[in-house]
């Protein structure tokens, strides 16, 4: 349904009233209502894929391995919850013997309150309607409000009926989940300021990350956004590796962009190397898959249309040359491939060459020498991932580079490529400013539950009154850490 | 040393190739470093007593207990730190044979990068220029600069003292910690706004908490302030009990209420209970032992004078009446304990009734039934703490009023009162807004040490070059949680 203001204030005061019944649940009737949700997405028809592949472009084989992504998100964020490790209990026992007696302090995470999440364009089922942040704030026992992407309505009905279906199986209040369609940015900023919310998801662009982030620091009380806004993820190239594989790396490099078109917050959109005939050799083979790629149409046409803006405002800059363009003909709506070059003292003077142009563009920059490398890697933003094409000759003496990169992202990744993101608790998806809101939290992977709780501590409450993960006995049979020692062992 | 912006500018600078250098020690360097600190606290004669003694005005007793829990704090987190507390490893091993294939990706925790700590006043050793958030944040890895608290100058220069000692034994680079005195807010803000400092740790003030989140929120990179900023911990009294004890009760509270003049943000401010002859004998022993109270002299004057401003603009609102002063006369600069009550109606109607007066008073609310407690307790703001005084029948009768408690704190406490914040991991002291800035960290216990990390993963890094703690042997033998179970194996 489309909303009016007066609309929200009723789906917001409807989020708070289902958010008090949902805390009081046991965590099995969660963990029931999350994989409740994961089986009605399992359930649902071929409907679905032809529905995304209609309306974002994304071709059947790639949907497919999302819808599966998306079940196993619900899947392991249940797992988490039932594994305790999104509760983190601590348990430290009373010693009455001590001047001033010690009190019995335990602590578990309870959610935040309603959330409201912001869908994705470019993951129409794993970061949107029932993606990522919606299955991270039911794990950590909120209510959610989404935001639905105007890209993708239908898909994301489909996705919202199947969460209202377990909502209702689940014998759930209405108001555990809605689904909102909003006509203008005043109504969506609504679902950020009303004093009801407690936290954000967002996934997108930074303006309009940092659209919403003001919003929240701007409320009489200030709330998290966990905004995962993107970023260039550059790739460093150090010569070593360069000189035994060239080629090999510069093709392997384009089948990561050119993957999905480019569009994922992780595409590898800017290289960096020192200036060598065996990096002359790795740009013109690039440059030579480049002219082979093939252009696809885009999610929507105002990405495609971004796309284009984009490339043309970073090529435009003084010193970028554009090395290469697919050849084949790109219809209305596709990104075609592009690769670009810069000097290592062009970027340096230059921040509009680190603006990332989302879709299958690479600027690859040429460094002088080894310090200018330096210099450009102590210039980047923050970035949600960076990656080393390199020996480990190569990492051991350039140790200095290295440390410089590890301080400039979330996650480094060695001759591999990002636009991966494999979903599992050792993933970190959220770099420093501007890659994301708050590098401290990651919207992949199972600890992205810890987004949306706060500790609660109880200080000599009675057993029986206590959450069932903090009593004595250890009725859930989870690792607790109690007295600074992990252990499934019932308090002593 | 008082410093002008230039002066500011050139000690972040240092404190960030300090940052620089200190995120590359060992963790055994980084752990021996702080217990080298709680050794030169330790270490400390007579003359740390007597100056704080004269410049905090707080008795020998109580400031040779913080001596000895701010040494205690800089042990606990050097060992969270040596048990990987701090570090919540995860792994996540590869798998060649899937499609696509699964990568290796091992997450630790690295230091944010320098960090800014504002002192209290009313922990002169526990919460200032040596407390900790300087502790907290030395501990996960990063540079320190402390902006000394004008209440207690010399005592946080002997402290200052001990920590740069620590630092010229440990061999650790200048810039590890600074200590500034401000002489105004503009150069305060500027250890905030400067784009080299990434967190902000602070205890004191709403006002000044607020400020300086304003400041964080309004840079071109928003980064944390973690703001303790105080609560009127509500304590319910609860039928049952209160027939039960009602004088005994009223005794006790004035103990906690009175405890150090008042001056902890968690003094008990608020109590809440239904109109009853016990009630009633309940609030007369309060006021008898208030009028028996011994006033005694605050911090400074600044916050005597606050006391009695504050005291005063609560007491002159509608429907709030003074029951008792203590009889003493309080000399220039002393805190007089002073008990008010109001009826619910009244408090449900005036938020001027929930402010803090930071001191030795306490507000009673008249609640005429069980429905208009729970109405007042709705309408009450973020607290660190609540304490509720009931039997167990009293918790079970009264499930609804319970869970609203819970919602509104970060620490629930039973039959025993808040003062007393322990140092220890199951601690939370950190509540929803405004007691604190971010409901999701503590400022106490070694999980405060949270607040100065963000998580990086590596994806197929060389084990040559892995961090210590992510290493496949596990050489510190530390627990790590490997493909979802945790365990302190090697990877296998």
């Amino acid at each position: 349904m489309s909303v009016s203001k007066e609309g929200i204030e009723g789906i917001v005061q409807q989020a708070q009233q289902a958010f008090t019944v949902i805390s009081k649940l046991s965590l099995a009737q969660r963990i029931a209502f999350m994989r409740t949700v994961a089986d009605e997405i399992e359930a649902l028809g071929p409907e679905l894929i032809t529905t995304a592949q209609r309306e974002s472009h994304l071709p059947e084989g790639r949907l497919v391995g999302e819808k599966g992504r998306t079940i196993f998100q619900w899947r392991s964020y249940a797992d988490a919850v039932e594994r305790g490790d999104s509760l983190d209990i601590s348990i430290d026992t009373a010693n009455a013997e001590r001047t001033p007696p010690k009190p019995d302090i335990r602590k578990t995470n309870v959610g935040l309150g309603p959330v409201t999440v912001f869908g994705a364009s470019n993951f129409p089922f794993a970061f949107s309607t029932a993606g990522g942040d919606t299955a991270g704030a039911f794990a950590a026992g909120c209510s959610v409000i989404v935001k639905a992407h105007p890209g993708h309505p239908e898909t994301s009905q489909i996705m919202a009926d199947a969460i209202l279906r377990a909502v209702e199986k689940s014998g759930l209040p209405q108001g555990t989940f809605s689904h909102v369609f909003c006509e203008t940015n005043e109504e969506a900023q609504l679902l950020v300021s009303h004093p009801l919310i407690k936290a954000v998801g967002f996934t997108g662009s930074y303006r309009g990350g940092k659209a919403l982030m003001d919003v929240a620091a701007a409320r009489p009380e200030p709330i998290p956004v966990y905004a995962e806004m993107g970023s260039v993820n550059p790739v460093f190239i150090l010569p070593e590796k360069l000189k035994a594989s060239a080629s090999e790396l510069a093709k392997q490099y384009v089948g990561s962009l050119t993957l999905g078109v480019g569009q994922f917050c992780t595409n590898p959109g800017l290289a960096i190397g020192v200036q060598s005939p065996e990096l002359d050799e790795f740009i013109e083979t690039f440059s030579a898959e480049i002219k082979n790629a093939v252009p696809a149409p885009m999610l929507h046409a105002g990405i495609a249309k971004a796309y284009i803006s984009n490339k043309e405002k970073l090529t435009s800059q003084t010193g970028v040359q554009v090395e290469a363009i697919a050849e084949a003909e790109a219809a209305e709506g596709f990104g075609a491939p592009v690769v670009a070059t810069a000097l290592g003292v062009d970027f340096l003077v230059n921040d509009a060459l680190q603006e990332e142009v989302f879709g299958p563009f690479a600027l690859i920059i040429k460094c002088k020498d080894e310090a200018e490398m330096l210099a450009v890697t102590e210039k980047l933003h923050g970035q949600l991932t960076a990656t080393l094409l390199a020996t480990t000759g190569d990492v051991a003496a350039n140790a200095e580079l290295v440390a410089t990169i590890q301080s400039k992202c979330g996650r480094i990744i060695f001759n591999n490529f990002p636009t991966g993101v494999e979903v599992c608790k050792a993933m970190h998806h959220g770099g420093p400013f501007p890659s994301s809101s708050n590098a401290q939290f990651t919207s992949v992977g199972s600890d992205s539950i810890k987004r949306f709780v706060r500790p609660l501590s109880f200080q000599n409450w009675p057993d029986e009154f206590l959450p069932e993960e903090l009593k004595t006995s250890n009725p859930l049979g989870i690792w607790r850490t109690v007295n600074n020692e992990l252990t499934k062992a019932a308090v002593s």
